[in-house]
Order: structure tokens, then C-alpha cells, then sequence
């Protein structure tokens, strides 16, 4: 078992139930997540020690916040508390042709108005394997790019990998933007999921029309030899209830894609990516081979898909079952 | 925008939560609507100035119908109360195999029992592009036989265009009834949602097997040259969870169809055929040409299939972004 | 009409909300059945004269028990109670492709418990037409074997015909005592369900992989010359949410398939093999032909793969309607 | 144990959810109930053999009343089907100091529009103990006047001793109406529910403003010498939330009071009366003092203030124990 | 029936279910509400023409507040879009002993970050009877003290009556600033609801401990002899579920109290003093007496406790009745 | 800060929703609770290093149990798996009158059945102020009798302070085989909650009628010295759902009584003595004064009644806020 540090935004998401729009909602379902909060909780519930480190505010939702990562045994020593709101987004969940729709209303939380680190980042990375954290961080403000920056760095002094999930928005900053700090970023990254749009908008790699995920992978390693492994996703949408989803890695120049799963009726997406990355850390940390890792990976992901909110509710006993069995019959 | 009068009868439905029957239903949800209503808020929603005439009670219930509709901006200052009850119908809501199931208890309502056209027809029509009704209206009574021919007249008078949707009920009175009915309205009419049987049971069109939907618009056309368009869906069901819709229009002898919509579950079907009438009427107001109508009209009714309750719930902006990319991908 | 006897278990089912794992889970589902109960229950929607004879704690799940039995028409006089506690199982339903779990927690139940046959065996049969039961019953200890033998002899006596319904179950006994006991048992079967894996596993008969399963009913009967009827379902687990059932039956040296039905969504598959044990005999009793029972028993089957709870909710009259007109239309 | 007929009409009851006014509910509450029904129930609870006689149409609708009549175990053999619709009416619940508000919604039901007395009454009263029937009854149509007494007529024919609970309701009939019905089918009664006004305003006892309850009831046997047994609740109405309940019975001359019962927070007052005049019968029947008789009436009229629906929900046991030690300490 | 206008700040409200605290909820209630807006909502319930002035997101969520407000008939040709975000509070429910508590999270909000009045001011106030706005709006921020200042002076000058409602919040300004801006703009007030509290902190009045409300009233008004009348509530908090309310009016030199209202259960509080000045400024553009003023604002106020929401839902018919009959009877 | 260990049997509570009996529940509420796990979460939310030792099922109801403590920052590495099921209890929640009534589940639990120490005892008690441990636990088996008291001398010798709730239960063990373990076990009990009943029933103290709760603790503390605190609430119980409650200390030879709490409405009372208990723990652990302990224990059970689930929801700053302002007042 290894030890983790993720680090990142945690929001309170106000969803809707299927088949109702947010205008008709008299109730809202809430829950509490972020990419790299999930991503802690995969681990835990994978049986790492995991930390995660955030800021919320001093009230009863950064409370809840506290509660939810408890739940899950993620420790919260570096979850600080102070500022003046917990981002929040909505969700109008979508249901066949109808596609999913969200409000965010993330401004001036207490994460995002950090203006220094204000974590003891003398111990946060002590005996730490894994610091994993991802784009939208930096996106938040300018302070937010320097103090990405600032926290690999320490990451890697202290004998960390650095995780990364590039995970653009653009809502959040410019591809222009968020390519000139990705370039200053990457030489410190070990693990990094990114795709085709990554590959070709941020970090300059032209496009190829007859080429594939693999030859994008292989270009980016080019330009960042650090990079031990690339991942990611490659999902068709049929519709807001039917998606097709393969699980990709790349790895010592070799490409690998998971079995195809078919996932009828979503319950709910939201999460699945970081439900992947959270697999492939996993598969990291314990070794496994690049096949079994991207196999364990989509399946977690695929997994998520079927429960609500945004994380994943799977051990990875559960997770390797489902790899075995995952018919869709009854377990007795 | 353009202004319209809709009227008929607005009901209580009371409908099952899926995957429970009536009899094990120990709540039941509850929606207001009937075609004209449903047509009048699609409208609303599209930016026009809608008018719904109807009857309703002196009581919680008529208040209730009032609210729903203010809710969308539907003026009721034509919304008569008074009478003894609202009609009301229970919705077994299906599910895969299993049909829906429906038991009304519609007989005796405050719009049934009108006698005499209580409103005030000198102004009811003033400065009105378009008036729509449909057959559910003069199904309900002789007087309402006389009514709606009536209305229809007095509409013509004001320099109204009337719009007619057929939509024939076996329930509530007989083909011949219906026909004979029919054929003394038509030529009233400028706008008309009827199908191949409207065409074949009602008008007395012969049936030709070798023929599609375009033939006998042309037919019916011929019998009513006053009828400008004709319009209605063709629907698949392929089960009570999944159908495939088809919007088709007939304007100057040519015929028009959307793109195939697969809905994929159903999340609630009533009004559907309502707010394809709606998309049509808004195509018509706003001049825009017959595919772009049929297009939007289709679009309008497979969104109406992913909401609960029996009205449209999109405003114009919303169909149309459907349009260009309704493929149930997450709008950020 | 005739008149019905079952015997066997009814559990209290804990069962989780579709999306929700059992972790997750705030509040639980409370639904009452069992093998032989929701025989019952079937029959009796159907109209027959149903006895459901069982044993139950005295509180108020006892009662529960009782009133749910009593909705449906079932006599419980020969509802016993005493004992410790009721049977109890939860159930995580599944959805897409992550399968449904079941927790028992059915040891020590009133009716497991039962070392005599407490009821009055003299009277129990009288009149009565079918005696069905279930290999779960023998299953659960070993006074329950005895009794479950004396119970079909006594049943023979009066002059029942005897229903058994194989249900090999790996958790509560092993292929070899199961085995031992139907051998003992099943020559005084008159209506057997059974499939190819009882045959094989059970009843000793060798595999022959070129054969499908009327080859198996065959070889049964060759052992077996007393039973009259073979029956069992064919389903195909696409996902936890779309199965594929077909209906089989085995009578007179000639084996019957029943039209394919593609169940999607599932809403509650518990049961389903009860409501189509239910309808086989429902076509014994009736003395229908064996293409008409078959077709009754699967169409029994599928709509109840689209109501929550054990129990088949369907009239005979709904299940003919459903076999004739079963498209998913909507039935106003 | 005895055996028992009532005779009514069965409504559906649509109910908000305490604190919503019906015009902002989304949902609403489905139970069955109505005097007769409601009377049945109780004494099916306390074990007795009992019939409930009404009418209910042909539909899901009238299915589920003959279930929820079977769940409490009551006969339905005299519980015909046809006409044209079940009565409904509309509860809004009040709270604190806002009143409940009732729509009805009952004209034109099966019951309701009976003409002639359908069922078999050669056999209906065979054997029956009590028959029981409410002033609701003769208050639906001129032909339910001439039924009502030609009912208790044969019921007295047959042996039978006659229940009539006065239930004055001036939105069915006028004070005139009731009264001279009254006059002409109490000499028939054997037990009756009444109170002060229906002494005064029904059977034309002058008010004397110095006396009480054992006064008029006194008044009332002058007037009527064959009826044996009056009783009724007095009932203060604190608020919405909390009223005070005091049985009153007389019997042989005498007038007792219950124990006084303050009901705070009411669940559901609806059926009250009727779980008082359920215990009132239920000590007739079991020949128990006029005391143990009030006081039993009494707490059951109590415990269904406690339970959502029209009926009481309790056994004799669990209504005997309450009388021991209503405390509301936990039972464990 | 008078034409009001009120302007002011709508928040989304997100409120637990009673029994829950906010980090035990799985799912929020959501309501539309704030002080002016109640006030909209009260008088157009009564058949007032009332415009709701305010800037909202353009948004589902801004959307969501326009249909708030259409349900109620209140005019949104005032209510602009645009801006960063809908306000927002969390209200954990209290009950008993438990207080509510309330999360604010409204900085940043469309309404509260305007720097100008972008409404068209030269139409606003036409034929407009009523200006109503609160001490909210000019605590959010210094322009909006300026915006309030010039709101006033428009009203004045187009002929309008001004009413204030103080609505002093520590969390949003200092009690001196507040008092300074009070001076300044009550000047222009004709209504104003200002309790002890705010004689004493805000405007200087020095306390006389002798002395009740209407002392404090009277010092105001010779203060301020421009107002024509002050009102307030009284409330003694037994208990988060348990209150008693007074209203107070001072008018013409004379002072008048209601009836006493014991409020329990309180459904929802939030909006109490809302719906008291919107029955006081009925009572004025309906010139009722002073008495009967307070006596039907009073009871407005008493009734919106008894439901969920922040705003009346109840006609000035239903006040009516409920001042003759308030006691908890069922209403048939 | 303090570090505690509690050690006891936690189990799976199935409630009814209010109002509605458990032969009517078609959901049921899950919570997890048990009187030492209870006393355990309360601690962790007052900031101490809380250890909860128990042993649960390898089941997903195992896991729920370790998320729920978990999710209160209770440390689970003493929670054992293994065993055959879950300890379950049933709650029909009582509302005025009318009892909350419970049936048990528990036999043959994973705690209950276990025959030796399976903890590893030299490292339970390292470093630990408290070991806490209730009167439930040794009437579970005879086995249980032995570890209980082995359980008290390891903690002993470990230098931990011993804390015992006698909670005395009838339906698990006699009177006689209670008293004569606790007379073993009460040598090695340094905090005791303890009543007049315990008192008297099993320490064989005899009684005296006019001798309150004082007199008992001086008496008991006379047979066991070394106890230096005996604590209990007194409850009045008005209804089911209006309680008042009282706590009392007995410390140092002087007798405490906290102020009268009246509890109306009650939301959930199970689990209020072990809030209790958690507070009178606190107030060691940090030393408070006897009044104030006494003052924050009764205020911390009087808010646990206003939540649903079986622990304690508030710090311990909250506590110390309710007591200063616990009026019911909006906090905002």
C-alpha cells in the first residue's frame, strides 16, 4: 500500500433528479466533490493512506466536506478551514437525447482566493509516494498557477511522483493560457492523463488526421521524456444515458486499451475520469502491468457510472470482481 | 412574436411513479394539462403572447390550473370558473413491455357542461394571428359540436388563422360522429395536424397501401384547399421505454420530414404531440421555412419526452442549441 | 377454478433504491416474498382458491406478512405463528452492467426452525387440486428434508397433484444432498421446473454439449416417468438492466418455446421465475394447451420484471391482454 | 366473535403533504376510506367476520379498494362492480392553526348512482350480528332514502340488530331532508351515533342551554325507545395540531364518559368517529361493560389520530394495552 | 386595487428537512424568496397589480426566479438580467429546543454588485400607489445606500406612497451606518415597519425601560412627522416550533394591537414579517380601519407560518375566513 | 484532549416514518447505532481520540457500520470482521400517544456470538484515559459475563479510568444473574450511570419512599468507594413526542441536577442517554466543574432528540452555544 497526497477544490454539487429540469426542482440532491478529492477517495477505498489537502470555509458545509472525506478514510489534517464560501455548481441532470447542463458558481471560494500556500509544506509530501493533482487548480487564479508550480517542485524535492490530469476548461482560463503554464509544469510531471485535444491545443503537437491516441501519446513523451505514462479516457456519447467508454494507457512506448464497456442506463458521470485515474494510480502503486492497471482503471470508471455522486464506491476487491463477473447477474 | 388564443379543457393527471401499478401506488403524482394548454405554454415559452380560454372551478384545483399556467406566462383573463369539477385522468405510467395505462374520469367538468360560449367573443379574437383548438373539444357534447364551429367562425371573422389538430378519440364519440363534425370544420381551418387514419376514417379518403403519409396529405388537401399545412409525428414504439419519433409537414404540395429521433427511456410522453404542434405554430408565426419548422417542431417534442409533466419546459434558444448539438453531452 | 396449496418460506426483502449502493443507503425498501409465496399470489390474482401455509414470528413483521398475503387474496389459515424471527434479505440492486447483491440473513427464521410439521395434515389437502413447494424448502435443514418428502407423500394421498420447483441453491446445501433428496422426492412429482443444470448437476445426467435443453427434459422423464410436465425459463443476462427471457415447457414427449421477450429496463427481477411457475400452472388448472401455457407464463414473467416487489401484479385478463397487445402502447 | 355487515360508499382520498397547501403540491397521497368501510375494517381488526356492501366501477381504481379491503381481511363478496366513476375528494391537511380544507369530488359515482339495491339480499344478513350504515347514505340520492330503509327493514327481517351512525352532512341534503328520513328509519335502530345538534336540529328536541349530552340522549330514547345504545365523541379542536377526544356513551338509562384523551400532534384525524363507533360495536358485540366498552372506543378512536389513513390500524391486544399503559414510553 | 412596485434582492434558499442538520442532508429543499419580493407575492395574491424590481443571472437559475414570480402573477418586466450570480443562503431547520441556522452566501450576487439603477426610472413609477423596499437593499453595498436614497426620491416625485421596511442586519452593516443612511431616508417614507430595536439603535431614541412599543412609535413619528403609520410583530420564541405572534400598528397618534396568534407547529417562519406588511399595505390601499388592518396583516403573517416557502400562499378571501373561523376545524 | 475506548455491540436500526406503523411501511430508515458506539462518536466530535472496539459481519452491512464511524473520525482499527450477521432492531416510532415500539433482531449477532478477547488487549488500553463499556454487553451470553469483567481488569491495569452504563435490559437477562455480575464488575468502576431502579433491583439497596435520586448514589457510592461519579437523566415522559428531561451528577458527595429541558416535538430519542454519557465523559476529560458537566451533558441529550439517528450530531461548541442561547431562536 502506498501513500498519497491529492490536492485541489472540493465544490458542493446541487443536482437534480432525472427527468426534472433545475426550473421545475423543488429539492436538490447534494453532494460533495472534486477531481482530486475523488481521486483521494478511489485510493482509500483502495487502502492507501491517503491525504487530501484543501481549504473550505469555517461553516456547516465545510463541515460536511470534513465529514464526507471522513467517511471515506481520506485524512483531512491539511484541509484547512477559513474564507468565505465553498464553490458550488449545479447540475441538470440529463437523461437520453437531453444532454446534462451545469451552472457553476465557483467564484470566490475560500480555495480559490488562496493567495499562498498555506500548508506546512515541510511535512505535507513526508514519506509521500504520489502527489497528484490536476489543471483546473492553476486555472483558478494567477496565484493558483504560481503555487501549482511551487507545490511540484516541493513535491519533487521531497522524492514524490507528481501526478497530473490536465483536465482543461474553458470556462476557467484560455487554451493559450493554460498551454504556456502546462509547458512549465509538465517537465515535473511522472504520470499525466491527457488526450488528443490536450495533445494538440495546449502543448502545440500538430494534428495528424490518420493518426490515433497512440501517436499523440508518443509526441507528448517526445517533448516531456519525464513522462513515464500517459492515460485517459476515450468515450462515445450515445446518448445522455448510453456511453460507450475504453480506458487507455501509454507506457514504456507501448499503447493499451481496456475491453469496451458498454454503459446502459448512466447513473451518473460525473467522476468517472477521476474513478480512472484513481485506478491507474492504483496500478501504479501496486505494480501491476500496464494491461491489468488500464483494465482495473475503466472498470472503476465504468463502475462509477452506476452509483450517484461523484465518487467511487468500490474496493478493489469489488473492482476485480466485476473485471471477473461483470455480467449484470445476481450476486448471492 | 405573435399572438394566440388556444382553448379546450385543462385536467388533472394523476399518474404512478414507474414501476409501481395504480393499485400499489400509495402517492400519485400531480400534473396539470390538455392539448390546448399544452400547446398555449409551448408558446409562451417561444416568446409569444399566448391567451388559454378554458372553464375551470371555484376551488383549489381551478386555482391550481391557474397558477400552472401563469407559471409559464400564459394569460388567463379568458379562464372562466364556475361548473362543478375538474376533469381528472389516472396515468399508469408504462414502462419497457408494459403499456401505460389510462382510466379517465373526465365526465360532468366545468368545460364539458358549457352550454353557451360564456366568453366574450367581441374581444377573445382582437389582434389574434392565430386561434387553436383541437377535437378532444367538440368530442366532449353536442353543444360543444356547435361551439367549436362557433368559435372557428367568429375567429375567421376576426382575421384569425385557426389551427385544428384532429386528434380523434374512440372513447369519446364515433368516427361517423367525428367525421361529419370534421367536415363541417375544415374548411375553417389553415393549419392541421391529422395523420393517415384522420385522413382514411374521418375524411373518408380511400385507403391505398401502397401509399405513405405524403399522399394523403395531398389528398386531404384537395378536399380542404383552405388548409395551408398539414403536419403530425409518426411514432414508432418500439416500447413503452423507447420510440422513435418523426416529425413530418405538408406545406404548398411538398412534404417534409425531420431527422429520426430515438428516445431512449422515456421519461414521460404525454403532451409530446402537443409540443410538436407548438413547434409547428412557432415556425409559422415566425416565418421560418417548412424543414427549419419540422426540424425545430420534432426537436420540441423529443425534449418534451425527457421531462416529467405534460408541457414543454424548453424556451426557443433551448431547442434550437438541441438542434445543432443534441447528443446528451454535458453543456458546461 | 381449482384449488392451490403452497408451502415454504416468506423473507422480508431490504432492498436499496436503483443507484444507490447499500453503504450508501439511508433508507431501505420493504417488500415481503418467497418462492412459494409469490406462487401463490399469482394464482390467486388469477383467480384460484390459493392456501399459503408457512410460519412466522409473532410481531409485527409476522403480521405484515399476513396482511401482505391477505391483499392478494391468499388464505392464511394455515399461517402459523411462534418462532424467533423472520427470514430477512437485502438486496443492492443492480443497474447496467454492475449486477444486483444479495446479503441473506435467514438463519434462525420461525419457519427454518421447524422440526414438525405443526399443522394439520389431515385437512390441509382436502379438495385440493395442486400442492406446490420448492427445493429451497428441503434446503433448509435437515428435519426440512424429511418433511418436505412427508409432505408430498401426504400430498399424493389426498390426491394433489405435487409441483416442484427444483431452486438448486449453492449457499445452503451442496449438489450431493440436493441430489440424494430429489431423487427421493421427485417420484411423486407431477410438474417439475427444472433446467438443464438440475439435470446435470442433480439428477445425474450426463452432459451431452450437442444438446439443448429438450434433450435434458427427455432424459428427466426417462428417470422420472410420473412427471407429466417439464418447465423452466431461458434468460439471457445482457446487463443487470436488459435481459432476455424465453419461456419453455416440456409435456407429452413435445417441447414448447414461448415467444422472446426483450425486458429493458428491468425494473425488479425477484420473482420472476415464480410469476412464470405461476402461470404454468394457472395453464394446468385451466387445462389450456401447452403452446397457450407457455405463452401465458412467460408474458406473466416479463411484466413482472416491470413492477418493484416480489409479487406478480397481474389479472389474468391484463396478462392475455398483454400477450395479444403487449407493444408498449400507451391503453387509454 | 361476531358477525358483521356495513354498507356504503368507498371514496378515494387525494391529500397533500402536511405543510404544503394543495395548489403547491407536486404529489398527493392516495387512501381509501369512507364510514361503512372504515367501521368494517376496525372490527375485522378485532377479529371479527366482517362484510363491507358497496359498488365501485369496473377499473384499477376499483381493484385497489377491493385490496385494501382484503388487507384488513374484510369480505368483498358483496362488493359489486360497474358504474361509471369512484368517488374522490381532496384533503388538504391543516396544521397549527390552519383548518383542513375538503374538496368533494363524489357526484355521479357507482355508489352514488345506484337506483336499485343490487345485492343479494336473501342472503346478505344471514347470520349477521349487526348491520351498520351511516346517514351518508341515504344523504346521496332520493332512491338511497328508499334504499336505506328498505335495507334496515330486511336487515331487521333477518335477525339483525341495526347500527346507524347519524353523520349529518349539510352539503349532501338539508336539515329538513335528514330529518324526516331520520324520523322514519330510527325506529328500526338498535345502536346510534349522535350527538346534541343531531338531537336538536334532526329529531326536533328543543335546546335546553343548562344541559348536556345525557340529557338529549335521555330526549332521544323518549323519542325512540327501540334504540338501546347512543354514543358519540366530543371532540375539542385546539388547534389543527391538537384536540382533546372524550367518548360518551348511555346505555340502559345511564351515560358514561372515557378517560379524556389530549391528542397533540394529530397524524391524521379522518376516520376517527369511525374507529370509535369500531370499538363501540366491538364491546356490543363481545357483550363488554358500557365502561370497558366507552373506554375501549375511545382509545381506538385515539391511536387513529396517530396513523396516516382513513382506518385504524390496531388490534384489540395492541387498543388493550394502550388503555393499560398509553404513555407513549417505548415499547420493548 | 392598487399598483405597487417593490424592489429589492431574490436569493435561492436551500433548506434542510426538519429533523435534519445541514451535514446529515442528502438533499436540500429549494425556494425562491426575499423581503420585497414576499411583498410582491402577498399583494398580488390579494389583486393587486404588483411589479417586482431586481436583477437576477441569466441563467436556469434567474430563470427559475422569473416563473417564482409569474406563478404568483407578479410582474417581471422590471426584473433584469445579468450578472455573475443568483444569491444564495443554506437554512438548516430548526426544531424544538434547536434553533435554525442560516449560512449566508450572497456576496457577488447580479443585484447586489449593481452600480447604477439600470431600470428605466421615467416609467418605474407609473401610476404606481406603493413603493415598497427594505433596509436590506441599501446594506449591501454604498452605491446601493446612494441607489436607495435616489429609489426614494423618484418614487416621491412621481406621485408615490414610500414604504420602508427597516430590516436592520448586523452581518451586512454597522449600526451607524445604517443609522446614518435611516436619517437620510426617512424623510421620504410614508409606511414604515421599525420595531423598539430600531427606534433605540438606529435612529437615537433613548430607551425608557418603562415604556412599550407605542412609546417608541410616538417618538418616531415626532422624529419623522412624514410617516403616516409604523407596524411591527411581536414574537415570544417559546421554541424553534413553537411561537407566539402579536402585530402591532400605530396610526393617526393611536396605537393597536391584534389578537394573539399561538403558532405551533411552525412549518416554515422565513417570511412571517413579509407577509405582515404586505396584509398592512393591503389594508391601505384598501382603506381598511386600522384594526382591521393589523387583525388581517396579522393573521396573513400567522398563516405563513403553516406553510413551506417564503411566501403567502393565501388569498385575502382565505385571510378573511381565517380571521372568523381560524380554529382548526376542517373547512368541508 | 482525551483518548477513550468504548467497546460494545453496534447494530442495524430499521425505523418507520412518523405516523405510519411498521405493518404499513412499504421504506424503512437505516441507521447504526449502539449505546458504546454512540458514546464514542459524541467524544470524536468533541475533539477526543475515540477507539470503538466491536466485531461486524464481512458484508456490505459490516462496511456501512465502519463508514458510519468513519465518517465521525472514529477510529475502527479494533472493529473486527467476521461472524454471521448484523445485530437488527426494528423502531415503529411513537408520535403522542401512541409508544414507539421495537422488536429486536439481535441474536446470533458477529458481536454477540463470540467466545473469547479476539483484541489484541496489550495495545487496547495503551495510552487510554477512559474505557467505557455498558450494561447491554455482558447480558449477551455468558461468555460475555467473563470478558466483561476481564475487559475492566486489563483496563485497569493499563491505568485507564473505567466508565459503565448500567442499562439494565429484561429482555436479555434476570434481574438476579444482572446483579450478581455487576456487585463482580462495580470494583472496578471509576464513572457509573446508574439509577434509582439499578439501585434498588440490582444492588440490593432497599427502598425508601421518600428518598430521591441523592439518597440511591449516596448509598450506592457507600457500597462501592471507589466509584467517584454516578450520573443518570430523568425523563417525564408527556407523550411520544413532549418529554422533559433532567441530568443529574452525583460527584464527591454532593448531588447535581441540571435545568429542566422540555422537549417538544421529539425527532428521535434513541440514543439521548449515551449523548448523555458522552457529555458527563467530556467534562471529565477536560475537567470541568461538576455543575458545568452536568449543564453540558443534558444540553448535548437535549439536542440529540432533535435529530434523526441514533448519535449525537454537534460539537462541542455548538453544545456550549445551545446552552448560553438555546431558545429557539434563528441563528444567522
Amino acid at each position: 500500500m502506498g501513500k498519497v497526497v491529492t490536492l485541489g477544490e472540493i465544490m458542493l454539487r446541487l443536482s437534480t433528479q432525472s427527468g426534472n429540469r433545475l426550473v421545475q426542482s423543488d429539492s436538490l440532491q447534494a453532494h460533495y466533490g472534486g477531481g482530486e478529492a475523488n481521486v483521494a477517495i478511489s485510493l482509500a477505498n483502495y487502502g492507501h493512506e491517503v491525504v487530501f489537502a484543501s481549504k473550505v470555509p469555517n461553516t456547516a458545509l465545510g463541515e460536511a466536506v470534513r465529514k464526507h472525506l471522513w467517511r471515506y478514510h481520506v485524512d483531512t489534517h491539511y484541509l484547512l478551514t477559513g474564507g468565505k464560501r465553498l464553490g458550488t455548481y449545479y447540475l441538470e441532470t440529463g437523461i437520453g437525447e437531453r444532454a446534462a447542463s451545469v451552472i457553476y458558481d465557483r467564484a470566490g471560494s475560500s480555495f480559490a482566493e488562496m493567495k499562498v500556500l498555506e500548508w506546512d509544506l515541510a511535512t505535507l509530501f513526508d514519506d509521500v509516494d504520489i502527489f497528484h493533482i490536476s489543471g483546473i487548480t492553476p486555472a483558478l487564479s494567477k496565484p493558483w498557477q504560481t503555487m501549482t508550480l511551487e507545490l511540484m517542485k516541493q513535491a519533487k524535492k521531497a522524492g514524490c511522483k507528481v501526478s497530473f490530469d490536465c483536465n482543461y476548461r474553458s470556462k476557467l482560463w484560455s487554451l493559450k493560457e493554460a498551454g504556456q503554464l502546462f509547458t512549465q509544469i509538465l517537465p515535473y510531471v511522472d504520470y499525466c492523463s491527457a488526450g488528443k485535444l490536450d495533445a494538440v491545443n495546449l502543448l502545440g503537437i500538430s494534428v495528424d488526421s490518420d493518426e490515433e491516441l497512440a501517436f499523440y501519446y508518443e509526441k507528448m513523451q517526445e517533448h516531456f521524456p519525464n513522462i513515464q505514462l500517459f492515460y485517459s479516457t476515450k468515450r462515445t456519447v450515445r446518448s445522455a444515458s448510453a456511453n460507450q467508454l475504453i480506458g487507455t494507457l501509454w507506457y514504456n512506448h507501448q499503447y493499451y486499451e481496456s475491453a469496451i464497456h458498454e454503459i446502459n442506463p448512466i447513473v451518473d458521470r460525473v467522476g468517472a475520469g477521476d474513478a480512472f485515474a484513481g485506478g491507474i494510480l492504483h496500478g501504479v502503486l501496486e505494480q501491476m502491468t500496464p494491461r491489468a492497471t488500464v483494465d482495473f482503471a475503466t472498470a472503476a470508471a465504468a463502475l462509477k457510472h452506476t452509483v450517484y455522486g461523484d465518487c467511487n464506491q468500490f474496493s478493489k476487491e469489488e473492482v476485480a470482481d466485476f473485471l471477473i463477473c461483470g455480467s449484470g447477474k445476481i450476486i448471492r
